[in-house]
């Protein structure tokens, strides 16, 4: 297949700006490699509430499923965040994105580069080297559980739920990636208080049966949220339930020092979304100075995932030069700082 | 009043060594400020199931409640972490012993010393001056709601339910203290997912109403774990739910580099219990080498909820002369390290 239906849902704030690198580098990929690239444009989040009043309209979702992978820039608009009360937000629109698509394993690669050491906000000799791969659970827990608010007795509640059909298949996704680098895998739970914890650890247990080359443990999230720091080198791949790969992934994704960097995938058995994982940032929106490489590394992981192996490869490299030539944004770079169409340009070039 | 009963539960591992020097410190006080302090002893956690079966006997639950204070060690032994099917677990103790004496409110402090600012994992000019106190509600949330699992249907859930009652005395707790220190109040939630976070936001800012001199914010908790490695200066005080302040304020506690010194107190309307925050940290159990200072702090929290203000002042003074004066265990000093009872010496000598 070299023919591709590419959903492009750009968002709130700089997620149009950096999603409009990743399809100059697409662009420039189907010229190199001969791949054809169709992509079709969908309204999310505060810019689609602005036009439609709906954070997902029908529409969008419609070419969504209709794709072969989605491009998702991000969403948060200031004037939702500062109105808790809103009936109608954002969020709502992502968090239903997911369910629809059935995009349950959320995958967060957290890579240190040599070059950008000196940016994170540990000492450098506990964050050199780290390179962990975090599993999150991502559409079932306490998220899509059931929920309740008795205004007048002023009670509410929330519940987390999980089954064994809704842990199994990113467990042995995580196993699978695990088996790929250095056969490690954690479970990260609250098995020393939670059922729902219990049950990801049995089911993991049952399933690493299947991986005898994979080392598997057990980690509390309160200590997670600690070993993380004093020794983020520990952890290979992670995989956890939905509310801890929130809390624990964005711990995660600032230690390196270059969240403008990271990117994300989030796979269903049927439809993929690729994200960086910034947020909208809106008061960097039209500026030129979004870092675009979380979002042109989130298309090399839609690379990956459409088995386009070499583009991918080509892709990464390139990404590569740019950082060690400090070819870069102002947040890595702060004294010749290039913008963010300079540096989606020089990349696609050198593709 | 001069006279006061105090329950003693060393627990496990380096608890009976750690707590024993916070005992050689309050007869050091009783001496110097004419008090009086009888101390009885309970047996808790996995010392109490080797030798009566049940992580907290009803005896120690009694010796808990006719005392006008408490003063805890620590919990946990290997032969019950690598053994998680186990029924009866030291945390069952832990749990049981803060529901019947409704501990509701967890307050840690996390204070750097200048002269310990290297030992952070984070880099100096991010951890220097941080100075947070963290509120963490400790008997409800889905710590304590509503848990089952059906085994043979492979499915499990954990309810979290709060009322309006279980959440404003806390707020009303961390309000008052942020009246005595920056004068700002940071509520951690997930208010854009959870109803049981919409009510905390309700209730909060109902609340504030009362505390016109106090600003009160808002933060999703996974922003909060980014920020906490980010910028921990911008916090005061900070007040959250259950779960979630166990995975802050674990994460908090490494930020400074000095958990050996971190101090907790746990507050009920009727009780109080006193506790340094690090574990039961077995592998250092009986060498004389654990740092007894934050149960020795954790004492002084005691002191000042016996309203014995000078005496609480004279021992945390006593506590920074001993640091600045590297009269301090290993973790901290390990050119010229003092053991436990020798730093718990000097200290009551000081006194
Ligand atoms: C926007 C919010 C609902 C979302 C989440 O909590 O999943 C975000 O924090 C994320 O991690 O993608
Ligand atoms: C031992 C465990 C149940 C406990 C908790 O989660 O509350 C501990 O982590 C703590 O923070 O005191």
């Amino acid at each position: 297949k070299t023919n591709f239906k590419i959903a492009v849902l750009s968002g709130d704030g700089i997620g149009p700006e950096v999603v409009a690198e990743s399809i100059k580098i697409l662009d420039a990929i189907a010229e190199a490699f001969h791949y054809q690239f169709e992509f079709k444009y969908g309204l999310v989040g505060a810019e689609a509430i602005f036009k439609t009043g709906n954070p997902l309209p029908d529409e969008t979702l419609e070419i969504c499923k209709e794709s072969d992978a989605l491009l998702f820039g991000a969403i948060g608009d200031p004037s939702f965040d500062n109105n808790p009360d809103a009936k109608v937000r954002p969020e709502q629109g992502l968090l239903k994105l997911r369910k629809e698509l059935g995009l349950f394993a959320n995958i967060r690669p957290l890579k240190t580069y040599n070059s950008l050491i000196e940016k994170s906000p540990l000492k450098k000799e506990i964050i050199e080297g780290t390179d962990i791969q975090i599993f999150r659970e991502l559409v079932s827990g306490i998220y899509f559980g059931e929920k309740f608010t008795d205004e007048e007795a002023g009670y509410a509640y929330d519940i987390c739920k999980y089954n064994r059909e809704e842990i199994a298949p990113i467990v042995h996704m995580a196993f699978q990636e695990a088996q790929k680098r250095r056969k490690k895998l954690t479970l990260i739970d609250k098995a020393n208080v939670l059922d729902t914890s219990r049950l990801w650890r049995k089911v993991c247990k049952e399933i690493a049966a299947e991986y005898p080359d994979v080392e598997l443990d057990f980690m509390f999230v309160d200590n997670a949220a600690m070993q993380l720091i004093l020794n983020p080198k520990q952890f290979d791949v992670i995989v956890t339930e939905n509310m801890f790969g929130d809390i624990i992934s964005d711990e995660a994704s600032v230690i390196g020092g270059s969240i403008g960097l990271l990117p994300s995938a989030s796979i269903g058995h049927e439809n993929a979304m690729f994200e960086p994982i910034h947020g909208s940032y809106p008061q960097a929106k039209g500026k030129g100075i979004a870092n675009p490489i979380a979002s042109i590394l989130s298309t090399a992981m839609m690379l990956d995932y459409l088995k386009l192996d070499h583009a991918a490869e080509k892709l990464r490299a390139s990404v590569e030069y740019a950082i060690e030539n400090k070819y870069v944004t102002v947040d890595l770079n702060s004294e010749q700082p290039y913008s963010t169409s300079e540096v989606g340009s020089f990349i696609a070039d050198y593709i």
